[in-house]
Formats: C-alpha cells, structure tokens, sequence
C-alpha cells in the first residue's frame, strides 16, 4: 500500500458509529506488535477544536496569546497545537515525514485517494462503495449481495482475525523495512 | 536574532517562578500585533507526561493503542501527539518549518545556543549569567551591581514595555519578512 511516501498509508472510513477507531486501535497495536512503527491521523470532523488538557496549561497560554504552533515535551511525549486553517492531509503527512515511521493510519478523510478499508453499517452506507476510490476492503455490520463480494474483498465484522491479518499482511509487503 | 534558520529565534529561561511564561505569552501578542507569526516550544521539565483533554479521546485512543504519532484536526487546529525519546529541540524547530512562521518563542532548553533572554528572580540565579551562552538581555526582579549592568543589557522586571519593544525591534529587524 505504499504510494510512494516515507512509508505506507491506509485509511479507514465509514459513517459515525462504524467502528472507525476501534478497527484504528487494532491495526495500530497489531501493526506494533509486528515490529511495523505505526503513526495516526484523525480528523474531529463537526466536533469543534480539539482542546488540550490543563497539564499542559503553559503551552496553552501560549496557543491562546496567539502562537500559530505551540508544544510541550516531557518524559519522551511531545504535545503539539496548530492553528491550520490551510493545512490538508498531505501536509500533515508532509509533518510527519520527521519520524520514524513505517505506516499512517488514518481514520477519516473520506475523499481523499489513499487506500481503503470501508466501514458498512447497513444499507444505506453502501452508496460509499460507488463513491469512493483506491477501496483495499469492505467491512460490513451486515451480509452483503453477491455483487458486492465478487467486486470487493469483503470481510465480517466479526471476521477481525481474516481482515487484520489480511490488512497488516499488505502493510509489511509494501514497506521499505525488512521484517523478521 | 536570525539564526540562519527559516525564522527566527528567541529563548526565555530563568529557574522556576520566574515569570518565563508570563514574559512568552507577552512576546507572542505583541509578535502578533506586529504581524510577525509567532510560535512556541516548551520543555515540560519533570513534569510528566503532558496530556491530552478526553475531547481528543479518539487520538487519545490511537496513541495508547502504541502509535508513535497521532493527532486529530478540526476546525482550524490541529493537535498532535509524539513519542520523542530521541526528539532534540533542534528537531522540534525543524518539525515547525512546514508552518508559515516568522519567530519561535522558546521557554526552558537553557543550555541550548540560540539568543536568551535571563530571568533573574533573586542573588543565587545570577550564575546563571555566567553559565549560559548567547545572552541577548537580562531582566531582573532584584537591582543589579553595576558590573552586571555593563556586561549585559538589564531591564528591571517592571520596565516591561521597555523590555517587550527591545525585543519586539531586535526580532523585526532580523526577520526575513518585510513589516509596515
């Protein structure tokens, strides 16, 4: 799944209530376990401006006296704040590109033409497999017609052991690192 | 105050209480005043691990799960989350470069080269003077000999538009961008 970056992208997406970060939290501990450095990018959608917590207090006097970036780091954890009003994915890619990383997650960003995993709830989410691109898999809440799983590699919900292996098998195949 | 860098670069250090984030959060809104776009790093010290609000929950959820990076945007701000062990501050800077910003505010990292400004809270901080490099000025809660006076540039700590204008000119001047 590399598309030419640092290292190699897949999204997930899917409506709210899909299980977009429950599937995230598994690849990511699933991608360390298999020595693969994994790394994260969400988008908070409608939900408003993320905020930060009052242990980092200073950093945040300095974000509301107007700094465009602010970061406090300690204890190997660094937490940063930007104001990114132009910023798109690929620059936030760009951002990481400072790490050593071997695979982004990125849960979200729809439109965007990195490859997929498709998150269906029911029915009605279906119209995303006509409207997306670059689709790697399907994971469906419900059974899908015939259609569907001869056009798509389509997993269960429940089939998380097949779609995880499947998905991380993919990442190391296409990473620059070697893997034992 | 350039430093060959995109921007440039200011450091506030002083021992604890001595009013370092008080004079940052003075620096950065008047920076912004100006029209210079201003940025801040901070050292958390022994502080822990800073943390992020629950409102970040599904990075927060990604970042436990192991990634080495995660962070969510929405609404104009983005806010991210790093594992750092081997993160410098020099790497910190060059993690800001994809930012369009004209100065960086640093608060702490004292051994660190780039120009400083001293807070100076009682008689024991003034080794201080001795012990750092790059000293653009000093300001002091206490009054100074007059050998400190002709070494260094003093203000007192209740001279602050003196002070604030001092260093506001000196970032202007050496700033790449042109200011009306």
């Amino acid at each position: 799944m590399a598309m030419g970056q640092h290292c190699s992208i897949l999204q997930i997406v899917g409506f709210q209530n899909s299980g977009k970060t429950t599937l995230m939290e598994k690849l990511i501990s699933r991608a360390n376990q298999q020595g693969l450095k994994a790394a994260s990018i969400k988008h908070h959608g409608h939900g408003g401006v993320p905020k930060v917590d009052s242990s980092t207090k200073d950093s945040t006097r300095h974000f509301k006296a107007g700094a465009i970036i602010s970061s406090v780091s300690g204890d190997g954890v660094l937490q940063l704040s930007a104001r990114v009003d132009d910023l798109n994915l690929n620059e936030i890619i760009d951002l990481y590109k400072i790490f050593p990383i071997d695979v982004i997650f990125i849960e979200g960003y729809k439109r965007e033409y990195y490859p997929k995993v498709v998150l269906i709830r029911d029915e009605t989410d279906l119209q995303l497999l006509s409207s997306l691109s670059n689709i790697k898999c399907v994971i469906s809440h419900i059974k899908l017609d015939k259609d569907i799983n001869n056009n798509y590699q389509v997993f269960q919900l429940n089939e998380e052991e097949s779609y995880i292996d499947f998905l991380i098998e993919e990442l190391v195949k296409t990473s620059d690192r070697k893997f034992v």
